[in-house]
């Protein structure tokens, strides 16, 4: 049979950086410490493709994340990012003529969470990993890089609002400047906020996506939980108005968190930002991104 | 050329009860009191197929859609519902072996809105509209329906976190329950409310989509806006805490507001009400769903 | 403290038909024959709420879900329906005020397939159930009903187009007229098909999910694979090309196919089925729906 | 009122790169040669923040939308990148600690297309664009760049799967090499298939959007249509079978063609290419992209 794929480009003769497969979903078993975990999770994998040639060849990477990813339903992975990382480095040696492959997986990670022990159930968060291959000129080892992150849903508080609020309820209701009130929560407005971390290290470099996931909680005006009875619910409301946070809060207290939480990772690790406030009292979202490499984020701030 | 779509079926001789196009977009230009409105809508249509037929004549809906969407950029509709209620009509003169038919559309609706007269700007709201079309069997006029709704998002504030809140800080904040804090708000958690309203009419029978977004906005704890400075934010932060609604409120101020609202509807209107509230304190969405007639409706409320 | 659901509602007293949550997600193991399977399904769960009530337990709903699916990662279920069904049958427990219950839930299904033994991988299909339950007013065991369903997407190639092509190509290739050509295949236009089958049944009746989506891929002009080399591609587009299906042939056939396939569900069964075409042609989809008791299905066709 | 945004952060002292509202829903009119045109577009602003202060003041981000966008539906705009690129300047001004702005946007675009004059009607596809503004640390004019682009969804017939065919074709039906047969189609797959053209140029340049879409439709095996009549269906698929093509055909073709057509673009001009086929044998979908300067695109191809 003609090999179509190998055959001379009939149009322009250019270079091609990314070539590839997205949206392929498998299932993929991690071992955890205490039991394996089963994650629905969606692929994508390209490879760069020179001049020469007409097409990549495509049904390699559908082999590929079957070999890699359907065995581990009898033999689980350590994660999903070495998982990532397997898969670029193998793209590499089965698509001889690219010079870089790229691996990106997402899916669904519960956890189970509870505002007590007792109303402990199991939680959806995002699980996001990917890899990316570098292949060496001069016949090496490729150059390797994983990315390991993770999405939580939690709550913010207005602390624009709340301080609106409260000097139009200081004039209203006098007795509200009493020092017995220094603490009192007032009202604002509150919303879901949606706030994902990501780390590229090295290929040797492993991190917990519960650390991860937990990071982002804590920089958040308060986590959100499924099961809520009366108290437990008005703890959450309390908790989150005596912690109101803008979407940059959120992120520079996770930022500074990063730095005491992650102090095993080296400087040069990348780490991406991402946040977004559905906001209650618009329409719209409230945004902000960043990305720095760790050592930049362990420098003393600026006077 | 054969007609393929007239043959018998080759496997089992079914009626179908719907077979159609779904996701056809068009802009369909509106004349309003003051000026001519272009929304971008999406267009569902489809007939019945009696067993004796292969295949519905497909591209008749299409043709269908252009000759009647099409031309409203140079000859505006009256409303998005009496252009599907033509179309619907129409499908029966075309597919003349079809015995009913339906269209349903949906768009986005902007309205000028704002806290204040200065603050106003377009906001998005969605606009929902179709028609049926059951052919006589007497060779009469086809028996017509047609539906017109909205969606619009605003806010609400939990009533029950708000009252857990409240005994929780009376305890620890005792002057609270000093009598000239009677109205004082107290936090609660909000979040963002999407409420959709659908009424199902007789032919003859129009009504202003803003009234439809109006009853909306008036139910749920307060309206966003786009467009808020400090002072505005505060207020409708005050405004939704004292005003706390669960869906189930939303539902029944909504559902009451219909009969105050719209006298002038007949009581065989049949009234469809949606909520969906995404909750600040949980991944998870809050709903709740209703349909009655309006005449129900307008009996009196059980002692 | 106050327990403000069970107030009177301050709006109109109207009863409400559904309340509850959607979109809660959950890991469920379900013991297959021969592994465990994990899905990671949504739930959406509702009761009814009297008009005297203003609101519905809605923690209530959290918890069951919590109690009967996290359990599952220790003792798996039966099946994805029979936990909707007990959640059902427990809302009405939970829910004493109310008169009936529903749960839907919906999930990634993963399926070893393949061309071939050698390209077997897994793919991804969707499974859907749900479950109702309506209370006895005589204080007896609820009524109770179950569905379960699936999802797969397959290809289907387009009759019309292709016997019009014929038509043309005769004309430019008098050759093609050779009676060697009887059985040529032709080109057409072919497109990516999702098809849902759904049962509505009784609480004791048990239908394996694969059933479900070994009849829906028999019904499709081909089924569709992750792994395709050179040989095995070709040869899926001579299958869709021999077997050229219109939705409604799709249909027809699947209902067809249940009939015989489904010999053992009682005539009461409903049946529900919807496809959609992503056509190729169009930048619109085509689509089909229908429902009908098992027992209207399978009476003779009219002569 | 106390100024909450201008305070210090109460967290690490960082800059953030980007802090902005997204999802904002607005009706953009434009002035076309014949017509005023409206988009109901959706935008994402946002700009960066120094370490010095605690939030962005997002309401000015909301005014000024509506002071730029909401005036086009008395006084249309050039175009959709025009109204980006003032946003983007003006939110230096307003912003005077930021020192990049970002602006996005997208919408549906609706364009009278039609296989011959008798079947032209609206169809749907995307405009994009976007500006970036950089202040000037001299205090200068701030450096300005704008982006317009479009998305158009059209067919592809893959000529792997045919050539493939045609060897199994040509052994099954022997006739088929006789040389009449020379340029006879044969089966294949095909799909819907989705690409983006992007430019990123100096503010002064301007591009009509139909240009990029014709440039696109170019590109792809065919175009295609709302309204097909029996023998207009035939004839795409024809056309679509006689011009098989991979996405990198596309993007190469497409590449090709940007040369030949937008000769006018300066060398410094960045192109961005996105191309994604739904494969119809495939659940999954298969994607390219590429970005470079038209400077390198008009380099003679290497030997």
């Amino acid at each position: 049979m003609k090999d179509v794929h190998a055959m001379a480009p009939t149009a322009g003769r250019l270079d091609l950086r990314r070539v590839g497969v997205s949206g392929i979903k498998k299932p993929l078993s991690i071992q955890r410490p205490d039991r394996v975990v089963t994650i629905s999770a969606s692929f994508s994998v390209d490879v760069d493709l020179p001049a020469s040639r007409k097409g990549s060849d495509l049904s390699r990477n559908a082999e590929l994340l079957a070999e890699v990813v359907d065995s581990t339903a009898t033999s689980p992975v350590e994660s999903l990012e070495s998982a990532c990382q397997a898969i670029a480095r193998e793209l590499l040696m089965r698509h001889q003529y690219a010079t870089q492959a790229q691996v990106e997986a997402s899916g669904t990670y519960f956890r189970s969470r509870g505002i007590s022990e007792r109303r402990r159930s199991f939680e959806d968060y995002k699980i996001l990993a990917g890899a990316r291959a570098t292949r060496d000129s001069n016949g090496g080892e490729p150059e390797l890089h994983r990315i390991i992150g993770g999405e939580a849903v939690g709550m913010t508080a207005c602390p624009c609002a709340m301080e609106t609020a409260r000097e139009i309820l200081e004039s209203e209701f006098p007795l509200l400047k009493d020092p017995s009130f220094a603490k009192f929560p007032i009202i604002s407005h509150n919303q879901r906020n949606r706030t994902r971390l990501l780390f590229e290290v090295h290929p040797g470099v492993n991190i917990e996506v519960d650390r991860i996931l937990d990071a982002i909680e804590a920089a958040q005006s308060s986590p959100t939980y499924a099961i809520l009875k009366r108290r437990d619910e008005a703890q959450v409301v309390l908790d989150a108005h005596r912690n109101p946070k803008f979407v940059e809060d959120v992120m520079r207290d996770l930022l500074s968190g990063v730095v005491g939480r992650f102090a095993d990772l080296p400087d040069e690790t990348l780490v991406i930002v991402e946040t977004v406030s559905e906001e209650s009292i618009h329409k719209y979202d409230v945004t902000a991104s960043h990305r720095m490499r760790l050592g930049e984020l362990r420098q003393p701030a600026p006077a």
